[in-house]
């Protein structure tokens, strides 16, 4: 299987209808910025993931269109807020919708992203779909939006401490990345009518895709292939002082003078490459790098355990194809 | 009838429901965060008019409290987010959510609240309530959020024009201060099942009564009793330049003497109380303040029709109060 066309293919019928969804009206620049992350594309994976999860149930994928919209737009609005409260000025290669539009307009687009999550969810209310069904959606996609917003404030927290433990930062992971994958994988398989085993097996391999492509961002981050796709430098985690899996497992680990070390480069804006790679030095000294590859292998293993539940489908190759990818893609 | 002890009586009905929803957990900081708002009182109008509109078509009031609570959250959302976006620094006499727990936390509990409007709506979701009536609700929802950010919009281009026409004004509070209580008025009637007529005529006082209340907020914020109230200033809308119906008036009017007085002073912030002064006097000379106390006569003239289509009951009475209370409120 082509992994990449098969992707490309499926995220055509999305931008398709974003672009059809999305109109332009007046005020014109607030419709700028609203429009301005979803249509800049992205891989649209939440998306993907709702109708491949409802096909491997058996379901009629067209049905989740208007769910994974709903997905992609909170996945959208939380990118264009991200980048205020991270302060970032650049994103796939373009400025951020504060950077272009300003701090009022990137508020105001974020909401009425979050507000057009809504207006998909409308389309998809009984009777066009069943009560219990639409009940159980409406109700998971809000305790994971929550379940998000905690895991954001997590990682602000995270910022000013140097304590962060490895359990504590999978909680956070699990928040913020792991509850929007979790969604697609759920509520596909519950507009597909899957049974509740498959429901729940859908879910977790959501849950699990979330994290895998989180420590594989965080891995990404370090690699010196990064540079062409937009993202500021190399380890610009690091200039950060973003708490990465890597960082929190050496914190734990460092004698006293490497601590020293890493704390006077973590989040020191002014780091050079140089501080950034005797920072990677020490990941590397104390087994962080391998220890996040570990974990990766170990969800890939429990990922594929919760796909192993399904009846031999096209979609069910696609989600182990990309249970794959998200470990071994190279941006 | 003594309105205020009705409001007071009903808006603690709320003020419970609120505390009882949302509790306090981890992250501290962010539902510190979160509830500060929500919590911090308010007149609760939004859930009374929801609620009343269904008791005025004869529904079961407590069947509202999830969609009034709904509301407010929505609400208290586009507070938390409009306080960022004009840099204010005070509400109702407290530390804006911003200036307490600074930006990104202020993104965060914005965010937050739209999607507790969610969790609240899954609470109605059929077979709670009817299918047909549920779309329509969520719908309404959907689309008044839209046009409450495009008013939202239209407020912050306005105040970098001083070419505002009546009508752009008009259509900017339809939609920034109207969609909330059209929402009320509506779903509350909707709720209650009420007839067509009856949802429509409840719709339009809701936009009607939004109208008023916006009108006559920018007319008090003129007056001399408002500084005990924690509001800012005397005319602090004068100093942010702020585009009120007065202001637009004023504008179409002026000779050119007098419109370079105006332009020095609105949204001068370093104009003294002396320069208020002298713009207040400008919208006597113009007509400008009896202009809009036209509007609010003809608004109330045109709410009390909307009314006078209910059936006689407490509920219409109260609403009828409120028509009254709207402009004749000294806070």
């Amino acid at each position: 299987m082509d992994l990449e066309q098969v992707l490309k293919r499926r995220a055509l019928i999305f931008d398709r209808s974003i672009t059809g969804n999305l109109t332009h009206r007046d005020p014109k620049k607030f419709y700028d910025a609203l429009r301005y992350v979803p249509l800049s594309g992205g891989k649209r994976l939440r998306p993907i993931i709702t109708m491949l999860s409802c096909e491997a149930v058996g379901g009629v994928p067209e049905k989740t269109i208007p769910l994974g919209l709903a997905l992609e737009y909170l996945h959208n609005s939380t990118l264009v807020h991200d980048d205020i409260i991270d302060g970032d000025d650049i994103r796939r290669g373009l400025p951020t919708t504060n950077k272009k539009f300003g701090l009022p307009y990137a508020i105001l687009a974020g909401d009425a992203l979050i507000g057009e999550t809504y207006r998909m969810l409308s389309y998809l209310a009984p009777p066009d779909l069943n009560a219990v069904t639409f009940k159980e959606i409406i109700r998971s996609i809000a305790d994971a939006a929550k379940r998000f917003y905690e895991g954001e404030a997590m990682d602000i927290e995270f910022a000013h401490r140097l304590d962060v433990t490895l359990p504590e930062y999978m909680t956070m992971i699990e928040k913020k990345t792991g509850q929007l994958y979790w969604l697609a994988g759920k509520c596909g398989a519950l507009i597909g009518n899957g049974s509740k085993r498959e429901i729940q097996g859908l879910a977790n391999f959501g849950l699990l895709f979330g994290l895998m492509f989180q420590i594989k961002d965080d891995l990404l981050n370090l690699d010196l292939d990064q540079s062409a796709l937009g993202k500021q430098l190399i380890g610009s985690d690091i200039i950060n002082g973003k708490r990465t899996l890597m960082v929190v497992h050496v914190l734990s680990h460092l004698n006293e003078t490497d601590r020293k070390t890493l704390v006077s480069i973590l989040g020191n804006t002014k780091a050079s490459q140089k501080d950034v790679q005797k920072v990677i030095a020490l990941f590397q000294q104390y087994g962080s790098l391998s220890f996040a590859q570990k974990k990766l292998d170990q969800f890939r293993e429990q990922a594929k355990q919760e796909l192993s539940i399904l009846k031999e489908s096209e979609a069910k190759q696609v989600l182990l194809a990309l249970t794959e990818y998200s470990i071994t893609r190279k941006y």
